[in-house]
């Protein structure tokens, strides 16, 4: 009976489709969501599920992944990530790739790799088509990641030069998240001559709606480099009084000044889970994920009403950190509810660490605020004890912090990577005992997964490289170079 | 036309199609083919294909990725592989799950977690619907991974008690690669009087065929622990004139020996992946992930003989080592071929550290070997020229091996995991070097790709649980609990 039926079902197939051809494919969907957690690979989003999972489950005796809004979409694929360069690639190539269809070196936004011919994006397509173009970024818009989405600049270093291709030309509708790099002021005075409208407080970004057209909403509350605060320091930070709107408060703003009869393309970036991944802070990267997942979701509940209409993409550009669950010491163990102790970022640690110097403190008065801010104690007999070994670890990173350590170049590089010696010392350690690690402060070469749902996102299966972002959603989008 | 096409085709389907049922699907595969690199996450595959690519373009000013026998294949998938013990979980567990369908501790095989009910296997299912069925590894053929597909035993460690169920029980028609761990010529006795064909030479290996039934096929040369040699070795020693078979040649013998009117079911690992990720040797772990792809290669090209009779799955039980592609100083950067330079498995070196050892042999004549085997070199200006801060941690380790070392406990592991100190340290070094790293001496918790082909491989797309390996391989074959 099942072979009778499945022989008919060929043959109706083959009377009647095209090959290749999948109901789901017929219709183009109206709205693109393409979400890039910038660094986050598959050992980022593992963490993040295990560490999600165990905390809801304390008491669980067996270990209990946990589910981000994204890790159980319908279609899984997985794309190399090299570039022009390197095994090893950018931000800027890597969306360039995606965003344009075209490898190219690290460093460069829309160019081919002898500096000269620029490459047409896929918003340029969308807009055309009638889309309206969103681009978001927990980091300055001017980014690498965000640029590639509407800039064409040799150099991903030229900033201003990007940031003035956003507010002067016509391919972005909605600019939001973080600010600019360089000459901000001058930026968002062109912007509103050009007839941008620059909401600047929470609530006007809140109050946005589909009455509000070209809209640049930088968050009033920026941290380090024009960017949004990181999660875990925006968490503790809304604990204590503050309002700091969220990455998903940008795409819930966005989808609302976006909408229209035509659709549109958004793109969000989680930027700072990279960040974090240079950093090799993995408690401050597993909150990225998850608000980068927050985001997701409201792109989600929108698609649910919405049937049928919207196609979400959740990639990254590549794997930062060369992070893995499992470290030497720690053998087959994790203890991923250790990091609920941490409640800072590197960054604003690196501000408490200032102050320190700036004070002069002692060793134990640093040790103190280690206490506070990451639960590792010099008390014995608890989880975060430390040893011999880490505070050894850590007396010659604070000494190297406040100025009066001495180390070859070769073993600072190694252990401290340019960073804040003593928060990298913080961080490795409660890494460890948490049962994680890196191996680098720079981006790695890990194949990266990509996960879809909605209208199209069967071709988004299989291994294939990442310019096939930019080739797979043009065609499921309708649209031809 | 398109979307009327569409139309008639999702109409027709509706009339003629059971839902979820594709025309791929219908019809069961007679041949099932499973490889399994044990310890073979994603690090592994794309630091091999970044190698092979590597060295067949040394002059290409762009980084080319080569293509293994699998990673073209057009099905992916990615499964979770956290057992009822850990998110880090051994091989015992992880095969039992893909073998059964079922969670259980690590350490145990096929067994539940109370250990007192034991799990029926895929390869039971297989037999009883007349399939022949094959378990073939580079290690001894009673280690977890081929264990779990034939027997049920509370703790992987009692090797006899589950080489003693493969040579006594009936679902094993060709057990083939390593050897015995434990009682070796006893349980080839048994064998030779249950029945079995137990080939002793190269040559009657070779020419087994499809008249020869329950053939025990153990590589005459072997290598630690009853396994075939590392593929790192056996090239070596097979340019220097001996005769080694490689696990591409039991995958070969086995299909004669297996082929029937029935088809079969093959499970064949390549357990050494996991050795080497253990052990942090970069270079071996990459000549075994070519062993494997060598060996997938045959049923590929046995599949293109037998079209749509095939199904191939090619995935790993978890990732060993915490390997990235990225180290903390070498950055962006990669050089796979430097890794051409290292033709010795750490195995193989820990022999020649044994020989220094005993004769009481120098530093300078230590390096002298580390020269001829790894290319590492105290000359200056050399791609591999050691650096002082490498000169150290050698000199370190070789005092570590020759004994006369001293070194906390805790950081005797986090160097060495309770390996030879100077074969890690050379490893080390290699891996660095080549932009490559490790975290850990254990498995890791990484999500785990999965490769497919051929008929009803369409069902291993997206993102799942390893227990669904054992889920949807039954369905496709046709099978029930």
């Amino acid at each position: 009976m099942k072979k009778t039926l499945a022989l008919l079902c060929a043959l109706a197939m083959m009377l009647v489709c095209v090959p290749g051809m999948a109901e789901e494919t017929a219709t183009a969907p109206k709205y693109v969501f393409m979400f890039i957690g910038d660094g986050m690979g598959n050992p980022q989003v593992a963490a993040t599920q295990y560490y999600v999972g165990s905390i809801a489950n304390p008491d669980s005796e067996v270990p209990v992944p946990g589910q981000l809004s994204f890790t159980q979409f319908p279609y899984l694929g997985m794309m190399t990530t090299y570039d022009a360069s390197s095994f090893c690639p950018d931000s800027a190539s890597t969306a360039t790739s995606m965003a344009s269809g075209e490898k190219t070196l690290s460093g460069v936004i829309n160019y081919d790799v002898t500096l000269t011919t620029p490459f047409k994006l896929i918003t340029e397509y969308a807009k055309k088509a009638g889309k309206k173009v969103g681009v978001i970024s927990s980091v300055s818009v001017d980014h690498a990641t965000p640029a590639a989405y509407y800039a064409k600049q040799p150099s991903r270093n030229d900033y201003y030069d990007i940031a003035l291709q956003a507010v002067t030309g016509l391919t972005v509708d909605y600019l939001a998240g973080g600010g600019f790099k360089k000459q901000a002021d001058e930026l968002i005075a062109i912007a509103a001559e050009q007839g941008w409208m620059v909401p600047t407080t929470n609530e006007e970004i809140r109050a946005l709606n589909t009455t509000d057209s070209r809209v640049l909403a930088i968050s009033p509350v920026l941290q380090d480099s024009a960017s949004i605060n990181y999660e875990i320091d925006r968490v503790r930070k809304v604990a204590e009084g503050e309002d700091i709107l969220s990455l998903a408060e940008f795409v819930e703003a966005g989808i609302k000044v976006l909408d229209n009869e035509n659709g549109f393309f958004m793109m969000c970036e989680g930027g700072k889970v990279d960040w974090s991944g240079h950093a090799n802070d993995a408690a401050t990267s597993i909150h990225e994920t998850i608000a980068l997942s927050d985001a997701v979701q409201v792109a989600v509940d929108f698609a649910a009403e919405h049937p049928g209409e919207c196609l979400i993409i959740v990639t990254a550009d590549h794997e930062t950190g060369g992070m893995t669950i499992g470290f030497a010491t720690t053998g087959y163990d994790t203890h991923f509810g250790y990091l609920t102790n941490q409640t800072i970022s590197f960054t604003d640690f690196d501000a408490v660490i200032a102050n320190l110097r700036e004070n002069g403190a002692s060793f134990a008065e640093a040790m103190a605020e280690v206490e506070k801010y990451y639960g590792l104690t010099t008390a014995a007999n608890q989880p975060l004890s430390l040893t011999d070994t880490d505070l050894t670890a850590l007396k010659t990173a604070y000494a190297m912090s406040m100025g009066i350590g001495l180390m070859s170049n070769e073993e600072a590089a190694l252990l401290y990577g340019g960073y804040e010696p003593f928060s990298m010392a913080v961080s490795h350690i409660i890494n460890n005992k948490a049962g994680l690690s890196y191996t680098s402060y720079a981006h790695t070469g890990l194949q990266i997964p990509v996960y879809a749902m909605g209208a199209g996102a069967e071709n988004f299966s299989g291994l294939y490289d990442n310019t096939d972002i930019f080739n797979r959603t043009m065609e499921v989008m309708g649209l031809t170079k």
